[in-house]
């Protein structure tokens, strides 16, 4: 299962009394459809799944499979804080025709989160999962991160095919591909870090930016692969400001308010997130229109 | 509404399988019936309310009502990311007889969750809440903090009654009893410094140990209003250690394990919490034992 | 060697050119000696140490060996990264007359500086040191922090009479005065928690509150020893707003100007410390005259 | 000034009796001289700079400028706490013939520096500094760290020449490197990012592994300025898994102790710092003969 490429977040759009808009996300599919992307991540923490019902959840699982082209990966963020209800939904998504499963850790017990918790989670949920396992550790949200030891030792396991880590730390990319086996896939989470990450061996990146500026997210990893240094110096430099404006400062209101910019369904993010000042929204344009005269020939 | 005292945060017992064992609760609730303390905490931390379906955690409430002695405060943990959500299991707990809603933090998008967050998600709360409302801040599971300023923001409000601070900044409960208007009542989460939170105007205590040991705090509250000040000293000691090895070193699993020795039903924690191991229950044991003598006479 | 009591962490005045003020500094202490301090912290971090020569450093010991009232406990910080750097001021603090050295935890090299290296360093001083030594654990500045185990395990030399616990943290006061030799003393260093410190067990502060407000620092001091919960809980209150202004919001900067206000020789603060901004001043008058009409009585 | 390419970060030898060995010195210098490193640094944190006297310090300067090869660039550390040391010993290092003064971040006030602290510090080293002045920020020792904005606004000053930056933090690259003038050069302190710190824009490095594998450091720079991708990916693998043993774990023991190894004078380190338990001898031992083949021919 390669997982390769750039893969945005997607967002969950809402309609009028702030019911998820099931047409508006699928209107988003259609379009991404369109560019280099490798296909599409659903329920994570860019797609507000902790503020969402388990029925609105699976809803979005079913629209998305229905919308995506074939040939996009289709991931499906499963991780709950118990590991009977994680394997409950990853079995769900297997079902639904998701490709793969995105497990983020569990986080609230802290103290208690050994090691050896998270390698008997994981475990678990990778030997009932129908569909191969990605880890996922973003420690911005959760608190907790999953070091380059453990990495290594659920990476062993057959049916974990790589992580996706949003530490934004390049230095466990280089320690994870350098001792993982070859065939586990390292992705990152960091819009600002995409072609260093790159260079220290990961495979791609899964980011929230992805949903804003898709055509952008690609043109870097193609430069990578075409060995293009200067330009993907180049082009990093932009998206770090970019991701900086709209995704560091400004969280899924700003991206779904650059995505409301560049003609797709945001929107405004279900409470208590918070909409966006006139003045976040002005930077936000003024970021995304350095980009609109390149993305045209994109 | 008066919520001073000592409050035990119950635990959830399981059965064979593995499912919510709800008569074993409700024998946990008879036996505390019995001790001084001032009611009972349900869905907390301690409860293990993120494993939890919102089928059990209902039912979980309408065992408690069923259960506990008139008299007994009865405090229902509603909090969730969505603010919605939060309001939702308010209103069913206050529906099922429950006196106070204990109302954690949102804390998954801490970067977005500005004081303002904050203010407007508890507010949110608080007007729509049929029962009153505590403020539940517990850095160490969430990883954020209401600070000071928020607190006393909130304390205006006047369904907002208190909060629970589990975060051991005695520095803070300092604060808030000096600035916030007398009414609004400050309970701590830390056994290991009740009796210096009292000292700094703390009205009472919730508890994890209150669970295993619900005498013995109850007995330092005495101590304290008796104006005991060496016997409080002394027993809170005695408290910091037992806490050191019961709660902190070994979290739920430990806090069901000295319940277990006490004869209560303690039992195992949901996965992805693990057991504990036996040099562990032996230290438990130790402590315990140091607890039964004066027990007996208490 | 008793260390109970309130003692002012002092200030450095400099004169014209920015030179020690030696004369400015004595006439402080002929002030301080009128108040009911149980002596003296020469050199700590609020007599900005880590910004003074070697020959400052001994100027200041002499001096206020000089000015100080026979009876008042005098305390030199002598802690440095090295440890013989550390016995050498050590030895000379001693050779001047002081009665106890406050012996800062090493801290630059953090990563190496495993508790094994913490009780070697304070062994080696201690055995070095003709005088009693208070280990200082000052987490704010320094980034690293004694743990209780630490505390325990050098509490039993024969020659470390205590700790100045600056973290704030009152469950490590609880665990230490439950646990280590009673011969052994702690000290706070939070002007926000004393009450509750010494509810806790502990001997007694340092503050550097102490150096501006001295008669209310002993006050709560003489509250608690009667026996006077209220009023020391209410002048604690008082307190912990006074040292939220002038201390933790404005540094050294902020207690040598409310010295300022209150006639002692404050003065600015050496390079890259900056003086205050007139709004902070404006604070901080606001907050000094609250507490001046009682001083007139203390 | 160029300060682009690998520089070691220069240990300090004792000798009997632990006085600083400056022959050991001098004779690794003329070692490193043969090799490709840009240049020295002399008196940085694994130069033990916060453990000596200013005698010691001075002493060392004079021979690294005595033994250095012409062409190489010669950098000291001259960063203080206060600004007016600060600037005394850069100007002279400047007298006795350094390039460049390398001037960490104060820290021991950390809640007082704000960023308007560090802008006056470094303005006034940098307006007083006879010669070019690097920032340096090391979180890892200090505790505190230069941000991206406060790093912009000092690169605009003409005496400011660029970086260290050893947080490891590659986005703070890609931000910089991105928006500050284009003379601006940053240098990182990772040896387990020099490549990703390359490929986002970084001149070079300063590492400490480079005080024991100085060659392979070279190679890494070498294999990314001919573009050797493959070459660059599979070498900062090898290079941070030697990090990792040999710095992260063992510090500057570790990094003296593989000096030993390589036929360097590398020694004991200074108290409060330790030597190497026999076990991680061993390890250290394990890395550094993986590198010793090809050493042979590089």
């Amino acid at each position: 299962m390669d997982v390769s490429g750039i893969f945005p977040a997607l967002t969950t759009p809402y309609g009028e009394g702030g019911a998820v808009a099931i047409d508006y996300f699928k209107a988003n599919l259609a379009r991404y459809d369109q560019t280099g992307i490798a296909g599409f991540v659903v329920l994570g923490s860019t797609g507000e799944s902790v503020l969402l019902s388990s029925t609105e959840a699976e809803a979005l699982l079913i629209a998305a499979k229905e919308a995506a082209k074939p040939g996009k990966r289709l991931i499906a963020g499963t991780g709950a804080e118990s590991t009977a209800e994680t394997i409950a939904r990853t079995k769900r998504a297997a079902s639904i025709g998701f490709d793969v499963a995105l497990v983020k850790t569990p986080f609230y017990y802290k103290p208690a989160y050994k090691p050896e918790v998270y390698l008997r989670h994981y475990r678990a949920v990778a030997d009932a999962s129908p569909i191969p396992v990605l880890l996922y550790s973003v420690p911005i949200f959760t608190g907790v991160s999953l070091e380059t030891p453990d990495v290594l030792e659920l990476a062993q396991h057959p049916n974990i095919i790589g992580i996706k880590d949003s530490s934004g730390v390049i230095q466990r990319v280089v320690e994870v591909v350098g001792q993982a086996p070859k065939r586990f896939q390292v992705l990152t989470g960091g819009a600002s870090v995409v072609y260093p990450a790159l260079a220290a061996g990961a495979r791609g990146a899964i980011l929230a930016l992805g949903s804003a500026l898709p055509e952008r997210c690609v043109e870097i990893f193609d430069h990578f692969k075409r060995g293009q240094h200067a330009e993907a110096q180049a082009l990093q430099q932009r998206l770090a400001l970019a991701s900086k404006t709209i995704v560091s400062e400004n969280g899924i209101a700003g991206v779904k308010y650059a995505m409301d910019l560049r003609g797709y369904h945001g929107g405004m993010p279900r409470l208590p997130l918070l909409g966006l000042a006139d003045e976040k929204k002005r930077q936000i344009a003024d970021v995304v229109a350095q980009f609109e005269p390149s993305k045209a020939t994109a």
